[in-house]
């Protein structure tokens, strides 16, 4: 990074911080760093975060924040929106992780860990027979709906593998690891041969319940469904009734409509379903690429220059 | 395929079939087929398997055999070899099954499964606190022995992570998708910077209890362990002790010692330990593939030409 010579003052973020009113007004910039944000649960933040969020609302010369995730569909960031205040996400930072575990719950459906590890809690040695083995994954097509960092990175892994991609997206570019990318429109004509669809997109109003019932009985019933994007991107109720029902193969779920998923969900029950808590983005190097992200963004801040990941379109409920 | 003229008759395996001395001195040629072996585990053969071995004692004549396996390490294949019955191996007809068996394998442990599927298992929301987040994939070394069908399919999906894959095998030779390949004799130097050791090698005299406990213990604590080889190539008692004491972080294991692996194995128990009834193979697709590589060697065999996968090396106890 190029030094700058404008006088920055750094306001450490601690447990303890108290902030003036003067102080206050002297921000123009903050970082929603990772160790601030561990704990929070979609809308039930973390006593820290809590904190962080009332420094924002009170700091009346804020510009800019830098947000620890990929997406920008928290409460907190559309009041900043409506505010002018500019926000950058860290998307990229956190995608391969996401990325990886998305594959390796594809993978475990496919290859038949649903059925191995279900046999070896019951300490049973049980080979699938040859009417349940595994299709070949080579020649099996996957719908990926987003071809930003996480979707790439998902579609770079599967093609490796023979399978063939098709990334949708509202805005079409050409991505490199996909076969094809398309419009969200094609969304209905790709569904009937499709053996993965995979949501890797952010939560906007096109994407919201975008997986719907009706979507959902397109799909071919050797399907597999795979979200680490956001639970509100499908109708939860009607996917817990196509997995109850084996309308689908099965389904890896990172993401829940309600956070943490609710005791009494169909969802722990489903003898098809690999989940894990909103977790995907685990891995011990993203503080560090989310430091490295903000600090390049500060400089550009200061030069005046373009931000990296701006959140550009206006955030709805 | 191109035609050949010379006469072939074909004595169907059926498990009816009874052949006639006259019959069996006719045989030159057998296909031990997935559909016979089916059910076989190990040494205990399957019925139909038992009949099939039986006629191949029996036919004084009989010149070759097409294997269902990637292995030659079944004790009547080397009643075969003692007889000069020449024997192809179907190696790479199951390979990407097997490698993505490994990949997933690797990737449940990598991203933190071992604990995710428990938490699910008891209905728990439990995402991975900071100091258990998994390590980053992209710049761990992986070091895979047996730089074959499998052991490539395996490297080039951990390559497309940035894994860097160092494969070994008796002979050098330059292979894709490896960072390097170097001698057996590097084994020990490499352990110690090792992230993952997997097994992709044949069982040989060379590799049978190529990892003992000396050499686990050489591997780092945070190292994870995938075979997909033979469960002959690792010491099982050492590698038990090894995971009981947490000196590895997990272990995919497809293959055992004995199999089905005993109801009393500790193995049963060990919550860092993935396993699969030795069904790395399971895939539709096998089959077509293994009748197209006896065709291929039946028409090499008839105009006397060089047969795929013939096993080179004398087989062993």
């Amino acid at each position: 990074m190029e030094s700058t010579s404008r006088h920055v003052e750094i306001l450490p973020f601690t447990s303890a911080i108290e902030l003036t009113p003067a102080q206050l007004e002297s921000i123009d910039a903050a970082f929603y760093s990772r160790d601030i944000w561990n704990g929070t649960v979609k809308e039930v933040l973390s006593p820290a975060s809590q904190r962080f969020w009332r420094f924002v609302d009170a700091a009346p010369n804020l510009k800019w924040i830098q947000l620890v995730s990929a997406g920008a569909d928290h409460r907190h960031y559309r009041r900043c929106a409506e505010r002018a205040v500019r926000l950058t996400t860290s998307a990229g930072t956190n995608a391969e992780p996401v990325a990886l575990n998305a594959v390796t719950g594809l993978l475990m459906i496919a290859r038949g860990f649903l059925h191995w590890t279900r046999a070896q809690q019951k300490r049973e040695w049980a080979p699938l027979g040859d009417p349940e083995s595994a299709r070949d994954l080579r020649g099996q097509t996957a719908v990926i709906i987003g071809t930003g960092h996480i979707g790439t990175a998902i579609a770079r892994n599967l093609k490796a593998n023979g399978v063939r991609t098709i990334g949708l997206r509202r805005r079409i570019v050409s991505t490199e690891h996909f076969d094809e990318v398309l419009p969200l429109s094609a969304l209905d004509n790709l569904l009937q041969k499709c053996d993965w669809l995979v949501l890797a997109c952010p939560l906007t109003p096109e994407t919201r319940r975008l997986i719907d019932a009706r979507r959902l009985a397109l799909l071919p019933s050797h399907a597999g469904f795979v979200n680490v994007a956001r639970g509100e991107v499908v109708d939860e109720g009607a996917l817990i009734h196509a997995l109850a029902g084996e309308r689908l193969r099965g389904a890896y779920l990172d993401v829940f409509a309600v956070e943490p998923l609710p005791a009494d969900s169909p969802l722990w029950h489903l003898q098809n379903v690999i989940m894990t808590p909103h977790d995907a983005t685990s891995s011990v190097g993203n503080y560090a690429r989310g430091v490295e992200l903000f600090l390049r963004n500060l400089e550009s801040y200061l030069r005046g220059h373009k931000l990296e990941n701006e959140v550009q379109t206006p955030l709805h409920d």
